[in-house]
């Protein structure tokens, strides 16, 4: 009988992004039986913004329920920097408006469920850990090249939230001490050079340059208007500039990594995000940085792979947090 | 009974350095109680130096004995990448002659008691955290400015060794991409601008600058027989290119350490070494440039402060984990 109860018992876990506001129910397998998206953008007003997340994952929770799964909590993965133990939202890039928030607790009162939050990063880490690519390491970290460039690191199978959960934030270590200002207040930041935004960045430090001119006309947008996407298309046609752009991106994680693998020894980076599409381009820049500036016994240890899990990464973490309490 | 019996067990820790291989019997309390200090220096066959180190332990771990100490076991901490689980250096930059040597077992075979091995800076973490500055700390980095720079990380009261025990290696992280060249084979890494030979090799690399020439002037030595302690006896003076070059150290560790502040969220940094004997002219530019560069809760989290163990701290370290086997 003990079996099928430990088997009866789901997670519910949910991954707020900059778009979309996800959310799956999980059983102990890491298999997803029912899942929802909803947007998650636009809505500007704090109060109408947590009413709308706290809706949504009731109303998941019900229909849940309602199809006859116990729920034991809800884990949801939030961007910014997240202070865990006391459930508390201290900054966040995309939603400004969750900043100093006691979310968990919030939460809480509206599902009548045990809530569990986390840096929507770190839970994607969780995810690939329990479910995904670093199944079997333990030592490792995920990185997402997005619109920003986050991390989880995991460190003998623990991950790692720091004094006061805040900790993973690998796009926010300076490259180029010198480098292009960044939102966060530094300058040179790892996320001016590998991410979406970073790579656009870039191509606009350098506007005066022939090959970012012509990049330009090719696009046929006025530069303000020139996305990554436009940018790597255009590398995926050869164009040598955009080729240049996304190598950069490669240079400037192979410093950061080559760092990491000497302080930290790990097993792994596993890399996802949309900037990540163009891994035939970064990741070759990106291992001869790291083999280049990493002690050798390290560097050659640390496998640098795709994630496993894409969307689903952030809430399979979650429920996987949600099993552990 | 069995208190007694728990106080009865020492625990022999070493600290094998580039001038002295020192030794300590310890009590669990962290005392003291024989200790014995040698030269390790200018040993050049490799039969003569393990033989010499393994010796002097020999000899310590019987006198100990003779004087009714009943000992648990030997640790020893040795300057390189160690691959702890192995028990074999792989890399030692002070001891070439170590290098690719299965040092536990040759050692377990000398004095007849277990063995264990770890990186001198890792040691001296776990000594600080045991018996030290960073007491009660769950989250913290040693960092040593010596001849070169070390690091031993703590997360989650771990120390953390990584995958094939060469973790800690902060030295080596880069902080200026197309810096001076490190032994290491890197460019600019932090050692190279905040160790004793990093301070000599900034003031070269500006020896056409009119205040590097007259700081040269002053000291009155050939360029090549300058040393870090000639140029801190000349910014104690108040040598404005000498506290520059001392500012320089402080600029390059607070941006090593904003990064590991955003990426662990460390409660603390606990420096030594002789180069912090310049405390008072390279913290606050240590802590200025964490301030502007790190998230402010991780940063004004993270304190920056003094070692307690100074040479005993690898010592000490060792017999904790003597104690923890």
């Amino acid at each position: 009988m003990k079996k099928k109860q430990v088997e009866d018992i789901y997670a519910f876990g949910a991954d707020l992004g900059g778009n979309n506001l996800r959310w799956g129910l999980v059983n102990q397998k890491g298999d997803i039986l029912m899942h929802e998206k909803v947007a998650s953008k636009g809505i500007k007003s704090k109060d109408k913004l947590l009413d709308h997340i706290f809706n949504t994952v009731r109303d998941g929770v019900i229909k849940c329920q309602n199809a006859g799964y116990k729920i034991k909590g809800v884990g949801i993965g939030i961007p910014g920097l997240i202070v865990k133990d006391k459930g508390y939202v201290l900054k966040s890039p995309n939603f400004a408006e969750l900043n100093s928030i006691y979310f968990q607790r919030l939460l809480e009162e509206r599902v009548k469920l045990p809530v569990i939050i986390e840096n929507d990063v770190n839970a994607w880490a969780w995810g690939e850990y329990a479910f995904g690519a670093a199944k079997g390491f333990w030592n490792f970290m995920v990185m997402t090249l997005g619109t920003g460039v986050g991390g989880g690191v995991v460190v003998d199978k623990k991950l790692i939230d720091g004094r006061d959960g805040t900790a993973g934030e690998v796009g926010h270590i300076t490259i180029y001490p010198d480098g292009i200002k960044c939102n966060c207040g530094n300058t040179g930041c790892l996320e001016k050079y590998a991410s979406a935004t970073g790579i656009v960045d870039n191509l606009k430090q350098h506007i005066n340059d022939e090959g970012a001119i012509e990049l330009v006309r090719i696009i046929g947008k006025d530069i303000g208007a020139v996305t990554s996407i436009d940018i790597y298309n255009q590398a995926k046609k050869g164009n040598a500039f955009a080729i240049k752009l996304f190598k950069g991106a490669g240079v400037a994680l192979g410093i950061a990594i080559a760092g990491l693998v000497n302080l930290l020894n790990l097993e792994a980076i596993i890399i996802g995000g949309g900037v990540s599409a163009a891994w035939d381009i970064i990741v070759p820049e990106l291992r001869k940085e790291m083999m280049k500036r990493a002690f050798s016994l390290p560097a050659r240890r640390c496998q640098i792979m795709k994630n496993d899990l894409g969307d689903n990464g952030g809430i399979l973490g979650m429920a996987k947090m949600v099993f552990d309490m």
